[in-house]
């Protein structure tokens, strides 16, 4: 790969998720060079590609060119590229267009979605953790009715109008919400000659309660409003198998169902030559020490998602979320700075600014450390958090438009299919 | 196709184009029962394919879901179906979901590239006739600077930039226009790692001048613009063949280019059934009466680009344009009403609103039946006109918010690659 050669150390990061992308910021007037490789010129703002897989948003709100949000750092390089292995031997990362030396390499691949080893739940169904997956997400659910239209076999027609979504936690607990409320608001008037009261949306979640890492109190609520919706809950059940027509569960209870989303797990994407049994943890993570580095290595770390991190709060490793990952990106980039200079490292450590989950229309659930709110107001809050959190003015301006284009009009009008999913079996759910 | 029986005349329309949505709008209110069939579930604003091409607007903003144009108008069906032929004997249309008998059927197909037939121009060229080609375009321009920075070869790296656009009409012009500016603004801040000073775009027209439809003032003064942006315009020059990587001309010019845009024709896109040698007049046009009646029906029309009507001033046809379009949409939609009241028809009159063309930043050429001008207060004519036709408050919103910004920050953020073109070879541009 010619990336020029400069007396500054090279640091290189792989991945330009929230945690790469704050690391990279944290460096940028500094003398290193930075190398980011990422398989997408985009950074993806993750929470909301449910509003993207229902019509709510257009994919390029929440998508930022990586070249745009680093363009006026000096030293900086970035390369489209599929890393394909780490050679901790020879401090040279192997991608699909050539091989990179470094001299401080930071681990910053993210998740995956997690199977747990159903190889036909895995062909059938749909996930939803790239643009591509929700656009092809989004391109099924409006197949999928306008197939509903054209057969007069009840079975068939209730199949193709049912959405199985397996998972409770707020990915599935989001999706479903606007689900609902598409159910309610858009499809009557978008298909009068459809009966669509007949659509059924399912959360099927194997614990006893939704929204886990949250509250009790704001589990509860959430459920509430779910109901309130007319999203069924089926708690204690976990989803056995899905051949694409009928979603099975360790109980009796059976769907049919054209669309299956999972969103039951995510496991670290985690790259090779850092993937030997000695480096894993639980959740296929990169156990990585206080101070992010992966074990038996001074200059090699991981953060965000693919890291797992263990303070005494979080036993099991920081949990899989942005801000997690953003500020480990953040104290990273002061580390390897210290290290640089041969200070001493700062262990790291979480602030838990709290969790969110949205369920529709003036209807969310937040967890501050000393404060619990659900409702209009913590729907406001959600909204102002997230729009905060995107990257870029005109992102942020067109997201608000739509948002309150979408209130005032009980709408979602991106409700296109610009690449046909279904049809069109060239186009693949695993991108 | 199971849509109702009712005791209102049947009136097919295949295409939600300009010409389609025109006269569905116009028949709204009426007795009759209306089928739209389109391959899309939404309309396209084609005059800004463009720009989702080169960043500046995201494809949702410029498509519009057919189901809400139509959502409060009674008697009104779409369906999303491939329209295979008509059967003018038994009055039916074929589709992949089915056949329809029809009691007046419409012919709102449009228009498609025309190469001329040449397959292999066709097999490497770009199009930008619909929202999935657009994006095609776009992804391949990112992913051939992406290429670009990582050659050594000097020749390969000048093909990757380089970018042939065949045809000096108005898509030539405009695509040309915003490759030059992204390649003055936003080339040398996105990549300061690669010499983009030697990325070229050129334009290559057959006849003597480009806009050829335009007035001779719109002409030179549209080529004074593009060349003052650096754009190098070829007239009299006619591509005979292009591989992929060579672009051969009827003179000793040739390019090596990665990039071949094809803007040199359009076609009639006719429909089996209809497109035997007596339908069919130059351009590949059905050929119409005064009334858009196809030859030999008194039921069937043709409307749109598909349709030739000819009239003392276009002796050829009008134009294949969003104006007569919408205009013959219109017109046909009180016609029908009258064919059924039995009242005598009126015949199709043209009302040239004029044309119009954007070249750049504060350059646009405007062309009025007795009033011509060019620059800064054309180019606010040019997008007022635009914001106007587009439909969808939102989108309006939307267009103009990314216009504003990408006005005040010499700016075009919809830089993604969402769905990679070269390297997916399983995504054709022909879609």
């Amino acid at each position: 790969m010619n990336i020029p050669k400069t007396s500054y150390p090279r640091i290189v990061i792989i991945g330009g998720g929230f945690a790469g992308i704050a690391l990279a910021k944290k460096l940028s007037k500094q003398e290193v060079q930075v190398v980011l490789l990422d398989k997408h010129n985009y950074h993806t703002f993750q929470p909301l590609l449910y509003q993207v897989s229902t019509g709510g948003l257009e994919p390029d709100s929440i998508a930022y060119p990586i070249r745009k949000i680093l363009k006026d750092f000096p030293n900086f390089y970035f390369r489209l590229a599929h890393v394909n292995a780490v050679d901790t031997d020879k401090n040279k990362v192997r991608t699909d267009i050539g091989n990179l030396k470094f001299d401080y390499l930071v681990v910053a691949t993210g998740s995956k979605t997690n199977y747990f080893g159903n190889a036909e739940i895995e062909k059938h169904s749909m996930a939803m953790k790239t643009v591509p997956q929700s656009l092809n997400l989004r391109s099924l659910i409006l197949e999928n009715f306008e197939e509903a239209l054209l057969t007069s076999d009840l079975h068939e027609r209730n199949a193709l109008m049912n959405f199985v979504i397996v998972g409770g936690g707020p990915t599935g607990v989001e999706l479903a919400g606007a689900l609902a409320e598409i159910k309610k608001g858009i499809l009557p008037r978008d298909y009068p000659d459809l009966d669509t009261r007949s659509a059924q949306i399912h959360i099927v979640q194997s614990s006893d309660c939704i929204l886990e890492g949250m509250s009790a109190q704001a589990s509860s609520k959430a459920e509430d409003f779910l109901e309130k919706l007319g999203v069924q809950i089926w708690k204690n059940v976990r989803v056995t198998n899905y051949n694409g027509k009928t979603v099975t569960t360790n109980t009796d209870l059976t769907f049919e169902a054209e669309t299956l989303v999972w969103a039951a797990g995510v496991k670290g994407a985690t790259i090779h030559g850092l993937d030997a049994e000695d480096f894993i943890t639980n959740g296929n993570r990169i156990m990585v020490n206080a101070f992010n580095q992966v074990k038996g290595f001074e200059h090699i770390f991981a953060i965000g998602d693919v890291a797992s991190l263990i303070t005494e709060e979080f036993p099991h490793g920081l949990p899989m979320m942005a801000q997690p990952a953003i500020q480990q990106g953040q104290q990273l980039g002061d580390n390897i700075l210290r290290l640089i200079e041969n200070k001493p490292l700062q262990a790291f450590k979480y602030k838990d600014k709290g969790s969110m989950a949205t369920i529709g229309r003036n209807k969310a659930v937040v967890d501050m450390k000393n404060f619990r709110f659900q409702g209009v107001f913590a729907w406001f809050v959600w909204m102002f958090v997230h729009l905060f959190f995107l990257i870029g003015f005109r992102n942020r301006m067109v997201v608000f438009i739509n948002w309150v284009y979408n209130y005032v009009r009980f709408d979602r009008e991106a409700r296109l299919i610009i690449r046909p999913f279904k049809k069109k079996h060239n186009i693949t759910n695993h991108q």
